[in-house]
């Protein structure tokens, strides 16, 4: 219906798109469906008690302070705090290069804000994490993408990609969303070289690096570039601003991320940040930091691992126990995404509804994709986070039918062509 | 200090400016100074125990929900209260009609998104709220206002002004921020219908209008709308979209606040909002509603504006007392602030370090305007709701001695261009 509204949406609002995913997900949350869907951490690894011990302690204590107007940059005590924790991953941030977000999101956003003028290219991984893409494209952000193999980014097409004169990259080296692949230590170096050979700056996405299940921790690229390139000046300078947020490793209902940053980027986010939100919640900023002091967020991360590790192993399993041989898949070595690809022909859209039908759900692999292609929709992301070890199991063995199902119509039509062509 | 980045922000950083009063408030932050300067809520009215009581409900009863990802319209049961209690107040809106946002700063960041190009024009009040300013202006929003007397908005200036073709009107009808000053219920009819006749929608926001102190409650522009023009067809055709918060209510740091706006609207509003931080905190909007439900909102506001009004008439009280003949000021019937008016000639700014020296704190009045102008530094804007009773008169008094020294510096000075001329 046409309202007096209608004639007066700002040009920006052709580019706003939603995200596919989000439908599906309503359905996948029936309750008689398996949902390999979603992007959600499991509810048993909220440390429930410890927020609600953190609750009672701030307010009876802070209650003036915490529910009082608070600073655009953050709660102090908790980005000293996030400051701590990156320092043991060998970042080496500042309170001053710490701005606390309303989740990974609301980085992105005035990242977007920050950057992009209407036409201006980013460069992503394909597959990369559709969140940024919706949160770029109201700005008029274009795209130039390079595709990720099971080390991560192909570097090696990057110089091309370069050459088209993007903004910036924008990059999930660990356990990607969706592929979860893992940049190789050797590419992190390469990235990082051709980024300074051509000037162009990097987003380093990093909202899993903490939940890794296997290996060696690789160092953040926000790392690799002062390393390499400009060891005596500090992070002042960088080439990389740094992201990652307390969702996965606390809850993603308290709406907590952060950005690290040179100096002056910080301070124009925080002037765009003032603009946006004013601030972040200051309640919740004091509970999160009564709840990870004192060291529980790392414990509380190792137990995480845990539960994840296992849910991962037991769908690595459950594919190889069902799935047929023509199909493949990532080994993640930690975060919370595995991603199936199809053989030739195969389309993920034709097994949304039969798999529907069997009582399980996944996401179709163009939703990753700056544009929907036949390449595309060869991959599915499956979640192993959030359903059980059962559940993960069960969900493989009925996706398993429907995959057996269209590869069978596929080769038999592929049959039908070879013998009437 | 010039890094990677300098070269690469978007252009509409050159747009994007710092509150003034952000650093001001900074300095009248000293815990000897009394502060007059900021809007901020009174602790003492932070209903602290309540929340407690529902932080504790909300995780032992449902904490997987709570701490876990939510909808990005918002949790439905609070926006089901949002609906009752505006209800009351003659809003008619369905829960389809309602989007909860971190703040109301958050509502016009998506509303600037939503319908401002770089060059076009939003009519404003003078003096009007410096958030929305600052909001508007990262979209390239120019202005033209239509300056305030004591009934409001000047509907007899609107229809120039509209002739320049604003892309729509940003309206704050109760106690207005900062001058305190309330639209007559006459104008507001007029505004309506100027607003049909030259179809440039309102934005209404409210963040006091549960705050009157005296006087009768007044209907919001979103009813005078409907009725006036739309009685027939429901909410969902208007020309006004309407804004309110808890942060006067509840608290500020909550962060929660709320659009009302037609069902088209609000479903582009999602799709900035899904970009721009996904879903405003699960946990803040269950517990948020955990506080205020089953009257306890009603009762509490009750008690707010006790505590308020009493200051207010303080502060009045206080200026009778203290301040010099030749200034005036306002008379809120509601809200967090009063406007002060000094003689032609004088400078708010000229008594800013005076005042500092005093040890009170103020808001010079050109900081609510789009541009400073001499008419704009002859006020100041006070608040009457954080200081307790015996701050504000005591802050009154030392204030009164700046501004007297000021008006004395200003006569004699006038008195010997008088003489020499």
């Amino acid at each position: 219906m046409s309202t007096v509204w209608t004639s007066r949406y700002a040009a920006r609002m052709n580019n706003a798109r939603s995200s596919a995913i989000r439908e599906l997900l309503k359905v996948s949350e029936r309750p008689d469906v398996i949902s390999l869907a979603g992007g959600l951490p499991s509810p048993d690894v909220f440390p429930v008690v410890r927020f609600e011990e953190a609750c009672q302690k701030v307010l009876r204590e802070h209650g003036s302070s915490a529910l009082q107007y608070g600073a655009t940059e953050g709660f102090e005590p908790l980005r000293e705090i996030i400051a701590q924790n990156m320092a043991r991953y060998g970042i080496r941030a500042k309170i001053e290069n710490v701005l606390l977000t309303s989740g990974s999101q609301q980085a992105l956003d005035l990242i977007g804000k920050l950057l992009i003028n209407t036409g201006d290219r980013v460069l992503v991984e394909a597959p990369s994490y559709l969140g940024a893409l919706q949160a770029f494209n109201v700005y008029g952000a274009q795209y130039v993408s390079v595709p990720v193999d099971h080390d991560g980014l192909r570097t090696d097409l990057l110089e091309e990609a370069l050459s088209s004169g993007p903004k910036f990259m924008y990059i999930l080296p660990n356990f990607q969303n969706p592929a979860g692949v893992t940049l190789s230590e050797g590419r992190r170096h390469q990235l990082i070289l051709t980024a300074d050979k051509y000037g162009v700056p990097i987003i380093e996405d990093d909202p899993y690096g903490q939940l890794r299940y296997e290996g060696q921790h690789l160092p953040p690229l926000v790392v690799v570039d002062r390393e390499n390139l400009r060891r005596d000046n500090g992070y002042s300078i960088g080439n990389v601003i740094y992201l990652s947020t307390f969702s996965k490793t606390l809850a993603p209902g308290i709406r907590l991320a952060w950005i690290v940053a040179p100096p002056d980027v910080i301070r124009r986010l925080v002037l765009l940040k003032q603009g946006a939100d004013l601030h972040t919640s200051s309640f919740i900023q004091w509970v999160a930091y009564e709840v990870a002091r004192d060291g529980f967020l790392d414990e509380h991360v190792k137990r995480i691992r845990q539960v994840y590790r296992e849910r991962r192993d037991v769908m690595l399993a459950s594919l190889k126990e069902f799935f047929p041989p023509e199909v493949t898949w990532t080994h993640p070595e930690g975060g919370l995404f595995l991603w199936v690809t199809m053989p030739e022909g195969m389309d993920s859209h034709a097994i949304i509804e039969p798999a529907l039908a069997q009582k399980v759900a996944f996401v179709p692999g163009d939703s990753f994709y700056p544009e929907d292609t036949p390449e595309a929709r060869r991959h599915m992301r499956l979640n192993f986070s959030k359903p059980t070890a059962e559940q993960i199991r069960e969900g493989i063995r009925r996706l398993s039918i429907a995959v057996k199902d269209h590869l069978h119509a596929v080769q038999a039509n592929h049959s039908v062509s070879a013998a009437t062509r």
